[in-house]
């Protein structure tokens, strides 16, 4: 437990350095491992406390580790539960099993409840905070006065002093692509989702550089936007088909949506992946082993993704705070509506 | 914060009573709530401990609700959280947003890991626990002895001294045929899920007796069980179709089914719902509203569960526990796989 201040002989802990510097733990922290976010002056205002109170950074580890709790919460706005529960196992298996619990809290997108829940969890003395966001782009920041470390994971914190950890939707489309052009195939479209997520864009900026190295055009002219349902799916391959009958191959923004495309290939009389090859991303088990074909997807290793967030927090516990975005690469998986599987 | 015992002039709380009894809180309350799973003796000591302590039933109430933290946890093991977020989404609205916060963690089905959760939980000073199953058939007891109620959701208890919510199984398998009945449907089969699974069963007694009050026989003879699969959908409904081409209504024990259902009967060239109606069960909404045409389907409310699960746990940490298993209405949900929507 942390304890207050003023105690006689107890060695100092870095929450005693930031109180009697009069700023936060993760400034204090900021602070003595030399980080450039730190105002000169605010420094100088650390390092005096920490000289006053005979604090010296290795006490800076000992201390968090003895104050740890084994407690770490993660708030999420997925309304599903799909993305944040791989994170919260991920994480578990990170932390080790049996030895940290992960406290899993919906905010449903909204900024009181998630405050409401944020002083819940801290009360609660966790040791950190994994924030998982509801779609993949930027989020508000929590802040930096927060008296634990934060990751921020799925969607990033607007914020650059923060660590955030996304899944790399340039490297996926591109995946994708690669894949689609080693099976031979040429005539490459794409059927995006909603426009509005960086997500969707990025995709069909890794599937345009897969192409042009290959010195490919896109099937079609052009991306296909619309929304991330199978209708969209369905709607956007019987549009296509009618324009360019030739396509050999259809890479969709999503599984949902690569359902819709396998669905209208199937009454047109295509044959998967005779015909047409399709890939979809998420790898979202329910949808994608269970169609017909099976569906070869791009990965988003979530559960990777939360093993990152909780190696992250640990070091940042432990006084080893990192900042900035960092971008994890997706994973192929492979079925039957690439190849032919026996 | 619950203070420790010996206090002076401090009202004693249950807690008190409890420990001078030297029982655990939830047979102190069950005692001196009257509750019969108490043995007249321990009841003596009860009884004995709260004259000496000066405790009376009103104080139980205001004592443990100055003891309120606030907080909730729910273990659950569905891995894809697909019934637990919307259980705890259900808790949270009725707890009262902004005033009870809900941690979910993931025990996985795996015994030890829930007993460190349990331990993460009750060290965090949690009011109450909700339990949720990875099946919904009954779980082991997390026992008589943990110092805070507990409500077990969706999966029951094994143990007739808890309080236990479940869907109602054999009446959403009874509005399923009723409504099929009530579309003129008189040729009914049931394509249902993995047989070890007390859900699917109770589905077909639903069933069974729907067709019965009617003067109807279950088309195809029997109930067809196999997995929870869309590809089971599609097989079982191949060999239904084989040896009962008159068949007019279908009954799916999950949406996964009811999809392989649907799409088994487009590739059979049948027309749904013209030719054959079709009802799901689960209301999963990405299955079910995707579907075409969209399908209709027995929605088991997983939101109203928790927010049942939450009144019995307030109502337990106000000193009024319940115990038993109480069955709770499914509810039917329209689209266009068994009427014609304009």
């Amino acid at each position: 437990m942390r304890t207050p201040t003023g105690a006689g002989q107890r060695t100092a802990t870095l929450s005693d350095v930031a109180r009697l510097a009069g700023v936060s733990i993760a400034t204090a922290s900021k602070a003595l491992n030399g980080r450039r976010q730190v105002k000169a002056e605010t420094r100088a205002k650390v390092i005096d406390a920490a000289e006053r109170l005979s604090f010296s950074p290795n006490a800076l580890a000992r201390g968090l580790l003895a104050g740890r709790t084994g407690t770490v919460g993660l708030l999420t706005s997925d309304l599903e539960g799909r993305f944040s529960i791989p994170i919260l196992m991920g994480a578990e298996d990170a932390f080790g099993s049996g030895r940290t619990s992960v406290f899993l809290c919906d905010a449903r997108g909204d900024a009181i409840r998630e405050q409401h829940h944020v002083r819940a969890l801290l009360s609660r003395r966790v040791d950190g905070l994994i924030v998982v966001g509801a779609r993949p782009d930027p989020r508000a920041s929590l802040g930096p006065d927060l008296p634990v470390p934060v990751v921020y994971a799925y969607a990033p914190s607007e914020s650059a002093d923060d660590l955030s950890l996304v899944s790399d939707n340039v490297g996926g489309g591109r995946m994708a692509v690669e894949h689609l052009i080693a099976c031979g195939r040429r005539r490459i479209a794409h059927i995006g989702g909603d426009p509005t997520y960086g997500a969707a864009r990025d995709r069909t900026v890794g599937v345009l550089g897969a192409l042009a190295d290959a010195g490919l055009e896109l099937a079609g002219g052009k991306p296909f936007y619309g929304t991330w349902s199978e209708a969209w799916g369905r709607g956007a391959t019987r549009m296509l088909l009618e324009q360019t009958p030739d396509v050999d191959a259809i890479f969709a923004g999503s599984d949902q949506i690569a359902r819709g495309v396998l669905d209208a290939l199937h009454e047109l009389g295509r044959d998967v992946p005779r015909d047409v090859a399709v890939v979809g991303f998420d790898n979202w088990e329910a949808m994608a082993a269970n169609a017909r074909p099976p569906l070869t997807s791009i990965d988003i290793r979530l559960e990777h993704l939360g093993r990152i967030a909780a190696q992250r927090l640990a070091a940042a516990i432990d006084g080893e705070p990192t900042s900035g975005t960092e971008v994890l690469p997706c994973r192929l998986i492979t079925r039957g509506s690439t190849a032919p599987q026996t």
